[in-house]
């Protein structure tokens, strides 16, 4: 453990969005355990992460349980039963879902869950028992994994204004800009708009369309 | 009526947002009709109108009546009442609906009507009766009324491409960048984002944040 920098678990972390944030943030000194289905699988792409400090795979659970802050990229099809998984690991901590609900294969159309949102339908899974932050919904993974300048803003929502302020740290630890974006609940915005980005991709013939909040200083 | 150039009225079109975009429209040279539920006021504010046509002003039902293209800009709490009192005079035209679902007095929180989106409910409210395309809902109505640059793209959502592809044009027309955002209910991100918006205005002490999608070549 780092003395001044919290060890993120990244739960369903060999994925793309997962280890596209693993790189960014091992790069940036963070201590990183990959959670995966398969420890096996997770320890593989936690070797290939290099950082200032050794980055570990475990399994879900147990990643879960040995972050301080726990971070799920698991695709909607997996994020209830992967919530179960985690519920007891994570009692106390903070939790970031960057989950969309794209339901396959009309991933272009917003469908929005009974709850409305995602992250607001993980708080109520969760319970009390974590605080839960949106974040991440809407940046190009692929982008995330390469040394490159990433135009797109974080939008950060959270019922918990300091629990939103560590997230927008985490966001600039990886290069990109987090913006308050108010109460949990709003966090159906950005979930929706990566539908609607999606479709821009196919529309305008490009692969990592993305946003930004004009009308506040440049950070 | 202009030959080239298709009929515009603005259903509550004395608001902020119906004159933002009447001013933008009438210097654009379009045949603009404002109306309001007092045929007087919008009398009143069509005359500040200058442009190549004269401006009109009508009551809202007879205003519909008078547009090729029928603009919605209302306030959430009045929409199913004006829907009803223009879907006969609509009958085969193009509705744009600007709506955004915010419910005073928590308009910074996202609270989506029962069928996600404003702009869905008024499809189903018109019928087959009209085509319902959904725009212009983040772009901020005092800066529509004068006369500046807007950093800030309109994402247009609709059924159909070329309804999509007019309103497109009419973005373009006001001087903001129109892009495709897919179906109508897909509306429900952008409709969303606006409380977001509002939100980041009051924390950022900023007056008309905006957004940009990124990654696509500027238009």
């Amino acid at each position: 453990m780092n003395g001044a920098l919290p060890a993120i678990a990244l739960i369903g972390g060999t994925g793309d969005l997962g280890t596209g944030l693993a790189r960014r943030w091992t790069a940036a000194g963070y201590p990183i355990i990959l959670g995966s289905r398969s420890a096996a699988k997770a320890a593989e792409a936690a070797a290939l992460l290099s950082g200032a400090v050794r980055a570990r795979g475990l399994d879900n659970a147990a990643a879960a349980q040995a972050g301080e802050i726990v971070v799920v990229t698991v695709p909607f099809g997996s994020h209830t039963e992967i919530l179960d998984q985690i519920r007891d690991a994570v009692a106390g901590k903070l939790v970031v879902d960057t989950t969309v609900p794209l339901m396959p294969p009309r991933v272009a159309r917003v469908q929005l869950p009974p709850e409305d949102s995602a992250a607001v339908a993980a708080q109520k899974r969760l319970g009390d028992r974590a605080r839960v932050v949106a974040a991440f919904h809407n940046v190009a993974a692929l982008k995330l994994q390469k040394d490159m300048a990433i135009d797109c803003d974080v939008l950060v929502f959270g019922d918990d204004v300091k629990d939103r302020e560590t997230v927008i740290a985490l966001a600039q630890a990886a290069g990109l800009r987090g913006l308050h974006g108010g109460p949990l609940a709003n966090s159906t915005a950005t979930e929706a708009l990566t539908s609607v980005l999606i479709g821009i991709n196919r529309t305008y013939k490009v692969d990592g369309a993305g946003i930004r909040i004009t009308g506040i200083a440049q950070g």
